[in-house]
């Protein structure tokens, strides 16, 4: 019965042919990522709707937000808002998505939150930080060895408090393995487009991109760095 | 006694002076401005966010989110959130922003929204549009005969919707004396920066960008149209 198993072929590639990825080595091929961005009170608007963005409007990408405790939150601009999952409830993270919050100084050293971002972030497929969010990043220990970026004017800061990652400066985002540390702000758009565009191809990403208002996205055009 | 008359020239010039306005003619002379945004259900992410972060990392700009009733709102991408004040309890507006909206066809029917966009509208110095924005201005009747803009994909289609409005193409976004219709998306942070500038200056502009980490932000080198 050369049907069924023409079926059975179609059935075992379709996973493959929908993800539309241009996978490059050492990527795992999946057929949709789930996209987890931590909140907590104090989080910059910009840096929870950049990734939020992109990765919602560009298939098959899922986003949630995860928060340490289910309650209301409020953005450092003033939004009241509510996360989908806290610590205890979310989804397996594929793409995990660190912005940056007020209180960063106090907050990179509390074990819950840094715990929790080196658990997740060793089983997540990638690892994006925006602004401050690469101080969280170092101090989980993920950026020993690699090179990152912050938030422009702190990044002498950041270079002084982890000597042992090597900090990049005159970047929008830095690629290191799996680990993308992002200048944020608006920057915080780019290098989840550059993501979208390795896992689901560069006409998704500009397809986003257009969508976006972002006109003649292309890559090229963005000074990045990649390792 | 010349010391009191200083003191009384200096408290009635101290206004002037703290606004640190470039004050074009006609424009009324501010210590401050209120932000009203319009936030309903299915109002996108990124037209929010926008125009909430130029005005809110500017002072003097207060901003505040008004919606119909006072419950909690979903937007289109999926976050959770709550307004600050419904249609009876908002603050007078000076800057009135409308963002786009999912259900923006039926909406700008319901004479609920339009007459409470027509009402603020009149009464607000400055009226702004994102994206899809543009048509509850139009229906409110406050295109016409004005130059003005949307999302670039549905010009053609504003256009034949609103024949008095003097559609435009190939812009971020159109000024016509107080109203600003801009393309939407990330365009949203542009016409903003543009009416902070007005009313602040351009080093406020400037230092509002740099904190968004929009590189070397300069009005020149955005296409837009001024009326």
């Amino acid at each position: 019965m050369p049907g069924k198993s023409m079926i059975l072929i179609l059935l075992i590639l379709l996973p493959v042919l929908g993800s539309g990825a241009a996978s490059p080595a050492g990527e795992p091929d999946k057929s949709s990522w789930t996209v987890g961005i931590l909140v907590m009170d104090g989080i910059y608007n910009t840096e929870l709707v950049g990734p939020y963005d992109v990765f919602s409007h560009a298939k098959p990408f899922r986003v949630v937000t995860i928060a340490p405790a289910k309650r209301e939150l409020k953005t450092a601009e003033g939004i009241r808002f509510l996360p989908d999952h806290d610590f205890t409830d979310h989804p397996p993270i594929d793409i995990l998505v660190i912005p940056s919050f007020v209180d960063y100084q106090e907050q990179i050293r509390q074990e819950e939150i840094v715990g929790w971002i080196r658990d997740r972030g060793e089983k997540a497929d990638w690892v994006l930080s925006h602004c401050w969010g690469a101080f969280y990043l170092a101090a989980a220990g993920f950026l020993d060895g690699r090179e990152a970026m912050t938030f422009p004017p702190d990044i002498d800061k950041f270079a002084a408090m982890f000597p042992k990652v090597r900090t990049r400066k005159g970047f929008r985002f830095v690629r290191d393995g799996k680990f993308i540390t992002s200048a944020g702000g608006v920057a915080s758009y780019e290098s989840p487009l550059y993501l979208v565009r390795i896992l689901a191809g560069d006409e998704a990403a500009r397809r986003v991109a257009r969508g976006l208002v972002i006109p003649d996205w292309r890559l090229e055009k963005i000074p990045y760095l990649e390792r």
